[in-house]
């Protein structure tokens, strides 16, 4: 008895050692033991689920999987200051909605048309200018706005234990991608310091940008006009095109990395896909079926005959935000 | 005197040395060196030219530059190959062009319509089925296929100094990207091994694709209609969505690759752009202004007012293939 004791003792001591130096913020239980278990199985070179370096391939949705998204996607609240900021140069928009509504701090009435004033809103402030000069209205924003209910800097509000997970992916030869409903060129613009994964690893929604030479000068111009929305059925799309090989790992949090999921993990050999599920209405938010900001339904109620695995904020994570 | 002339042979003993054994099928004279010269500015963190190893990005056209691209673009052979092979599914292609004129090895008849006759051979082929068996009719191809002229496997008309020039890059801390006109899901295929060049830095033309669940099952279907066509003003265009900063070193050979040539000679800091001109009609071929493949005439007439380095195959080239 006592020698079995002893011999599981060494054979449950290397794994829980590991975990707990790699994802010190991941609470010690099943959901961080999947994550420690795929990772050393498809690491193991004398082992059946072994995975080459370049094929280890890993995809992150970015709201609210690496960064927080409530009260509303930051993207959209980065098209308000934007409008703002724009609103001397554009006097017409005084009595024009959505951006009226915008001006005068009514965001109800702004947004009364739905997905029309939407587009609008993102068009006029992610449109119409050089992608250089979108990266810079893009830089300002990021080093000067604060999160509304928080007052932390956006880059603060990214998930402590997620980052320790690309850390501990990167560590075990897998090269991390985002691959996100947001805008690409937005979240390339910190993704590199934040997150680690440099702009070429950012797979995201677009807009068209045109090719021309003004002043003999080279200058790509974004359009008032949308290339393609990374999200839903768009992941896989954008994964193959993108990337041209299928990940072995998921990272997600609503229905639009649905698909995702299902294309990363019906793959051959070792494969995983995790769901954060926001259970944790003190530290962050709680909400998943019936939210209109990163809705999980479906993809929660598939998650266990899938085998993917379910992260419950509140209990898996010691800690939210770094 | 003597000493002048001891110390020129210090200074110039180093960059030959390195010359010599990184590219030893590049005659010695300027064009070599203007490569290396480039490489050792970029990468001496003492010099002013220093470029951090993460934007030490360079792309590559692969038809004529990779590859060669005579007598046809090796990718309307392979559609020519699968017509043939997908003939006797399709007993309707007997009675109807461009298909009719494939069978009977009448090129002729069968690009009678021109582009639209172009775009039927390609969507044909190309399209209907999903990403992996279109993979997989490739790797077979690949595989098994001889060029008309030459009787070698495809993937043996590559250039032996530009096989180099890649490996020089590599070792210098550059990330290689191919960015080509031809489909992208054709030179995945073989990028890897032949060219050292993972699959997610091909960038290239695509066709649109579906994601779809087929009994449970999750696949994409390649749609027969065209996505993006990634030559000309299209190339900046699609550095910026798939790579998101401006390479610093671009090689081309035509006039599909001028505004690439363009976009990433212009940017602030050290900057190379290279044209391969097809010069040797003995080892390979010769054709530059008047050419219907690989047309090169404007890029050329640049090539000195821009400062591209241009490669005169005949001599320059002390091997062309493998």
């Amino acid at each position: 008895m006592k020698r079995k004791i002893f011999l599981l003792l060494i054979l449950c001591v290397p794994l829980s050692v590991v975990a707990e130096s790699v994802l010190p913020s991941w609470a010690d239980g099943a959901t961080r033991d999947s994550i420690v278990a795929f990772v050393e199985s498809v690491t193991n070179n004398n082992g059946p689920d072994f995975v080459a370096e370049p094929e280890r391939i890993a995809v992150f949705d970015n709201d609210g999987n690496l960064w927080a998204e409530q009260p509303a996607y930051f993207q959209l609240l980065f098209a308000i200051d934007r409008v703002k900021a724009m609103a001397p140069d554009h006097p017409e928009w005084q009595q024009q909605q959505p951006f009226k509504g915008i001006i005068e701090n009514d965001l109800k009435a702004a947004l009364a048309d739905g997905e029309k004033a939407l587009l609008e809103i993102v068009m006029a402030t992610h449109g119409g200018m050089t992608t250089d000069e979108f990266a810079a209205s893009v830089t300002q924003w990021i080093d000067t706005a604060r999160h509304p209910t928080t007052g932390r800097p956006f880059t603060s509000m990214v998930y402590q234990p997620m980052l320790e997970l690309l850390d501990y992916l990167r560590a075990n030869g897998f090269k991390t991608y985002i691959v996100s409903g947001g805008g690409v060129e937005l979240m390339r613009v910190f993704s590199e310091t934040v997150y680690g994964i440099p702009p070429e690893q950012v797979v995201g929604s677009t807009i068209k940008t045109e090719f021309k030479i003004v002043d003999d000068k080279p200058v790509l111009v974004r359009l008032p006009e949308i290339d393609f929305i990374d999200d839903k059925a768009g992941k896989p799309v954008a994964i193959n095109k993108f990337i041209g090989r299928r990940p072995i790992a998921a990272f997600g949090n609503s229905d639009g990395d649905y698909e995702m999921l299902r294309w990363v993990t019906s793959g051959d050999g070792a494969r995983f896909g995790l769901i954060v599920h926001h259970t944790d209405a003190e530290r962050e938010w709680a909400y998943d079926r019936e939210s209109h900001i990163g809705k999980l339904d479906k993809a929660l109620t598939e998650a266990n005959e899938r085998g993917w695995t379910v992260v419950d904020m509140k209990n898996d994570w010691l800690r939210i935000f770094p």
